[in-house]
């Protein structure tokens, strides 16, 4: 096999991999594959859509919980992925399109995303989750 | 002076304090401030509360021209700053309370903040500013 890839390109396709199996498990509303994402520490940080900031990894774990309770279906098409790497710290932006079917309805959302991940024990672990609604595209705020 | 406190110790006090400075240049309407803050290359990025993904330095300039030419005033008040370091990358959260004063009227929000600072020449740049929208404390989606 060819391992002409240089270090950089290596941890970027790490962490583009570990952002990958974060909306995986998202998808999968699956709490297990979750939790083995995260660093599970009393820093790492979480905002849903529309949410406050869940401070800690109980709060997170919790939060994941709940939402995975209330959804029965969740589609998450990513756009947009920008990776960043310094050192052993790694953030993740893209663009969420997000379908969520609850117990009644189908909502849709755009959402944008940070997300940061900390290289631990040669794992990117995600340490943060920042994700907020994006305006519609004819909104007086916007700016291209 | 002493000069007891630990490396560690250091690095949070000036990281915090180069946060302070964000939203000192922020109040002061200052787009000189606030470009001497920001690592200035391609991966910067920012989102204002309710706005899309602000991408690259000339963009997340363009965006501050914009909030500061159309506000008269603006104070934030921080609460629950948490600085998390790892070698040359710093990340704060921080709830905003926002009051400002643009040609009509005057606006109050409050904002969950995702602050990541990289360590250049010596200096804590920021290189992502993530702000979203707290909703009301009794909206049912809040979880505690």
């Amino acid at each position: 096999m060819p391992t002409t890839s240089s270090p950089a390109a290596r941890d970027e396709a790490q962490v583009r991999e570990a952002n990958r199996r974060f909306y995986q498990a998202a998808e999968a509303l699956s709490l297990e594959e979750m939790e083995a994402l995260w660093l599970q520490n009393a820093t790492c940080r979480c905002v849903h859509p529309g949410w406050p900031m869940v401070v800690g990894w109980a709060a997170v774990r919790e939060s994941w919980r709940q939402i995975f309770e209330n959804t029965r279906e969740l589609h998450i098409a990513l756009q947009q992925v920008n990776v960043s790497i310094e050192g052993g710290v790694a953030w993740v932006s893209c663009i969420e399109h997000v379908s969520s079917l609850g117990d009644r309805r189908m909502d849709h959302a755009v959402v944008c995303t940070s997300n940061l991940f900390v290289l631990s024990d040669n794992e990117w672990r995600i340490v943060l989750h920042h994700a907020s609604p994006v305006p519609e595209p004819d909104a007086s705020t916007v700016v291209h």
